[in-house]
């Protein structure tokens, strides 16, 4: 299984490589990082820069894609070629996915209308101006079109496919093989449980 | 605060990348990879590759060194020159860390005499080697020296350590910024909850 995984400049570097992680440890399955030409492409916090190692003409019809979220989704919106990218992989693939604000440019690529999915907490709102409806869950599936909630949910997301596309016991492997057996030393991972006055504080990291 | 994370060829990428990702959202704090010389580092499926953005000499004085693990560690346990950087950057540190496999790089370079660690839960028997008593837990703290389990544990030190280092708020702040609510698909993760006959398919997965 062929998964790619388009860089734009100010993704966040954990949506990218936490599903990287999970579906490259996989047997049979060989994770790309695309981009318009090969070459590095540096994250939101300016201090990750991962290399591009196909251009978008060199993998146009992966199996798999899965377009990350980060502080420059929303220039990215307006990145044609990217968007026609993901288009026409997405007329080829067996799952178009996305991570945090990654379902936006699913959105903006015209994938959303009349779709079930989910982004990152803050940006729910976001979503309907492209049809989609939002739902707040951690990994939303409506049919071929996989959304996971912020960031970290990428993980998940990434298990959860797994299990659809080979089998579980492959998907469990790998979980055990990466020690996924999370123990957040707090409760504040989700608006639903963070202490009060943390939002505004999590939004204030996020600009 | 300044954070270096050692990369050698085959790291783990996200055993290098999840506690980055948390460290490089906080405000005050400036994650760097390091390397023998600026340039790229591919990790252990050999399809992600990233920059190193200082040399060992450029960043001698961390306040927190960050040692991933991987499927490299084993050759790196006998690269003297990033053995010698983690001898020396831990006389300035604040923390000496690491992540999966990592640890068994801190006890070669002589850090783990006496000290309570974790490692990867396949290599716990490992640790005795370095006169560390290993412990089976998810992020064990041994004064400055903190280790995680594997490789997705190293995004519960790093906020661990980032409440120690800043305060619980600023931890709690970017848990909730990267949406880190984690709900694994199965329960899988850990030898102790992972179905009979996962083990052997996990550790195939790793060599």
């Amino acid at each position: 299984m062929r998964i790619a995984i388009p860089l734009y400049p100010r993704f966040t570097a954990l949506d990218a490589v936490g599903p990287y992680t999970v579906l490259a440890f996989a047997p049979g399955c060989t994770v790309t990082f695309v981009a318009p030409e090969r070459g590095p492409v540096t994250d939101d916090q300016g201090t990750l820069t991962l290399l591009a190692t196909a251009s978008y003409a060199e993998l146009p019809d992966p199996d798999v894609v899965l377009v990350p979220g980060g502080l420059g989704t929303f220039d990215a919106l307006g990145d044609e070629a990217l968007l026609e990218w993901i288009r026409q992989a997405d007329t080829h693939s067996r799952w178009t996915t996305s991570v945090c604000s990654g379902s936006l440019l699913l959105g903006a690529a015209g994938l959303l209308q009349g779709a079930k999915a989910t982004t990152h907490w803050a940006l729910m709102g976001n979503l309907g101006a492209y049809g989609a409806e939002p739902v707040t869950e951690r990994v939303v599936t409506n049919g071929k079109i996989v959304t996971a909630a912020g960031v970290s949910a990428g993980i998940d997301m990434a298990l959860t496919l797994l299990a659809q596309a080979v089998d579980e016991e492959t998907a469990q492997a790998v979980q055990l093989a990466i020690e996924y057996d999370p123990q957040p030393p707090f409760n504040a991972g989700s608006p639903k449980t963070a202490p009060e006055g943390l939002i505004e504080r999590a939004i204030n990291l996020l600009v």
